[in-house]
């Protein structure tokens, strides 16, 4: 990482700020040396402990606040232009009624002595447990006792790096979400950054393209303790088949594997494709799932999700990883929000359900109306219909150019497809949260690109 | 970890259950093989990922869920007992209405177009931030950028936890909150542990005793990186001085070691001591603050917490801390709910932070109670002035014996001193958290004891 750029305010504190930020750059160690040297003469006082050399192994600032800082420069650039953000998988439209008071109830509550409630339990409280397990998990035997809420999949892909040991193995699909890659460069999982190739060393990276149908070849796939698995996906929007999700938990039992399925986008499938890896036999035996209310009930800020860990799961010596899981949860975890999970609650209610579907379908609408718009300028488009993400092929195009040139044309911010891994280049995701008329302005604009 | 009893439905899945669970047994290897064994020979499939070597390591269940699972057991055979719970720490009072209102307005607001909010900074808002910065942290140079918004100060210990690099050496106050080992045992720091002295090899234990005024004798101490210190103290309820914090920040900065500072329990400081460890000069380039709003606003199942990390922190080389930090918080941790953060700025309001006082005065009366009922047992008591802990000693008798006797004879659920680390032992740990009438009545069956 290059910080010559802090050297006269260390730190870019937030995600938007004044500050130029380094964005995006290679490491240069000579470079920092001589930067660090420049600090140590400066500043009073170091520490004696020493930087985490896994920290020093990451590449980049996370994706999404880079993207973050990309748009602001941009709205330094172009103050009177009208940003459309279809880059980060932030939802745009409001909660519907029937959940944010269940919230509001609950909150109010808690200054009445009957409604007052303190800490919950760690894994969450048993009625919602129960409701995912029922609603969600219908015929799937998982357990309200599987389930461990959380406050979001994110928060959930680290707790599951702490929970184990350094040694582990992992496998990715690429392009996926960077939090797999992050996390585990962060447990110290990784080896070291090839730039080359843009890979870990000791990662397995699981190449997904139109080549493939997005599902990787796992006759030729090296093994991991670990694959993350993100179906529908993230960044691709393609959701994996029930045979390809049969074939996936065969070969994780034949390698020993442990699947950690992301189906945070489960609610967005319309063609039938299983929505959790339990679907299919055997996937107890092998497969963690986790999940989110994030772009299931709008979530992302009231911060709900969760992971089942099957007690059938066990560890090479037998060891049943739900013990485990649980452990971590009670040390490391609080529990989640009671007034989130209050709002869970209402969501796996009928009418809550009901209600949170529209909204889903209601992206799903914008989904169509980009999809059709990138198809109209002659290039391939894929995910869409089973996700609020869409893929877009630039042929022979990098894919931080597409980026560039799409948010300096058009002030529409997208996410360039390497973000996600070197098999993103020369794609760009496009998420389809967004008030409609946004989406019908972003259509209209990048249909005038060319 | 002994896990025979969980043979025939391996898991038990939530603090409180029908279900036997292993109480504070120390492993048995031999055992263990042989559970292993017949698990393997009964279960169909083990994966090949190994158990994680630190989770193996930890010793016990975490002490709170142990704490109820005793008090579990104890319903079962007295159904008809009236428990009264001081044991965990657990806020029972109302959340004063005005912060309520906040919350259920934020959370209704979510339901309109112009109320939505998707994902929020990962830091926390920026008001938030700033009203945390000057209300609490004024004239000590703190900024709203150096604050990181979070879901409890557990979460945050398990964070800076995962932002070290494996080779960091820790030191906690003996005795001491948990989670700072158990963090520690996970990240792989803390060595194998010692039957013989109850301690972890390579874990500093600074003994905080009456003999010293709980304040560890740092002319003699060992180096290490990490010094876990938390004041006004969980367990001991014993607040450090202004003098003693000076001293504390000296030799961290001699040592070059961090300083990871608990003042969750600041609010509660009634004579004068340091509420921050920023109080102290020269703290910016030494520590790290880690607070909640949990005892101080009655968050704890809210959940809402915080941690500063100074700018002029700096790793061996130079690098600040706060720049992995921040890296930490947006790849590991997404923001706290946006519901919390709008509580918590009501909190600190003018009026918020009025009404909290009072609730905070309200268990300080009780703590004055419970140090009262033990003093006139003839016990020895510490803490309860600046703390919502009373620390009482038992000289001779160990603080699991005590725990049961108290829970057998007067139904009062309390904490053994051991939990908390070696030092601990001789003592119990009173939590004054409850309803007024609770807290009588514990005290008039205590008084019957003898």
């Amino acid at each position: 990482m290059n910080y010559l750029h802090f050297s006269s305010r260390i730190f870019m504190p937030s995600c938007i700020s004044s500050q130029p930020k380094t964005i995006w750059t290679s490491s240069n160690s000579e470079n920092e040396s001589k930067v660090v040297k420049l600090l140590q003469s400066q500043k009073g006082h170091c520490t004696k402990v020493s930087r985490s050399v896994n920290m020093e192994n990451l590449q980049n600032g996370y994706l999404f606040p880079e993207i973050f800082m990309r748009e602001y420069l941009h709205t330094q650039k172009y103050p009177n232009a009208r940003v459309i953000r279809l880059g980060i998988g932030n939802t745009t439209e409001p909660i519907p009624d029937i959940i944010t008071s269940a919230m509001a109830e609950h909150a109010n509550a808690l200054s009445t002595v009957e409604g007052y409630r303190g800490y919950g339990a760690e894994q969450g409280h048993m009625a919602l447990r129960m409701a995912i397990a029922e609603k969600l998990y219908h015929n799937m035997g998982i357990l309200g006792d599987e389930i461990f809420v959380s406050d979001g999949a994110q928060c959930d892909i680290s707790r599951l790096q702490m929970l184990l040991g350094s040694n582990v193995t992992v496998a990715v699909q690429d392009p996926s979400f960077p939090a797999y890659i992050d996390s585990s460069v962060i447990a110290g999982r990784a080896g070291n950054f090839q730039e080359e190739t843009g890979k870990y060393k000791n990662i397995v990276y699981l190449n997904c393209s139109p080549e493939n149908n997005f599902f990787p070849n796992l006759s030729t796939a090296s093994r991991a303790d670990l694959i993350f698995f993100c179906s529908p996906n993230n960044p691709t929007g393609n959701a994996a088949s029930w045979h390809q999700l049969k074939q996936l938990v065969e070969f994780a039992k034949a390698n020993g594997s442990i699947i950690v399925y992301d189906s945070s986008y489960a609610a967005y499938i319309s063609d039938g494709s299983p929505r959790s890896i339990y679907e299919i036999p055997g996937a107890r035996e092998v497969a963690i799932e986790i999940s989110s209310f994030s772009k299931f009930a709008g979530f992302t800020g009231v911060r709900l999700g969760w992971t089942v860990v099957p007690e059938e799961l066990l560890y090479a010596d037998g060891f049943p990883v739900i013990k485990d899981y649980n452990r971590i949860v009670c040390t490391c975890f609080n529990g989640a929000s009671n007034i989130a999970q209050a709002g869970g609650l209402a969501c796996l209610s009928e009418d809550g359900y009901q209600a949170i579907t529209s909204v889903i379908d209601y992206y799903k609408e914008n989904a169509k109306i980009i999809v059709d718009t990138f198809r109209s300028l002659g290039l391939k488009v894929y995910g869409g219909k089973n996700a609020p993400y869409i893929w877009v092929n630039f042929p022979g195009l990098s894919s931080w150019d597409v980026f560039n040139e799409i948010l300096e044309k058009t002030h529409i911010v997208t996410i360039p497809g390497k973000g996600f891994g070197p098999a993103g280049e020369e794609y760009i995701r496009v998420g389809a949260f967004g008030h409609r008329e946004s989406i019908l302005e972003a259509s209209a604009r990048l249909k005038n690109l060319v």
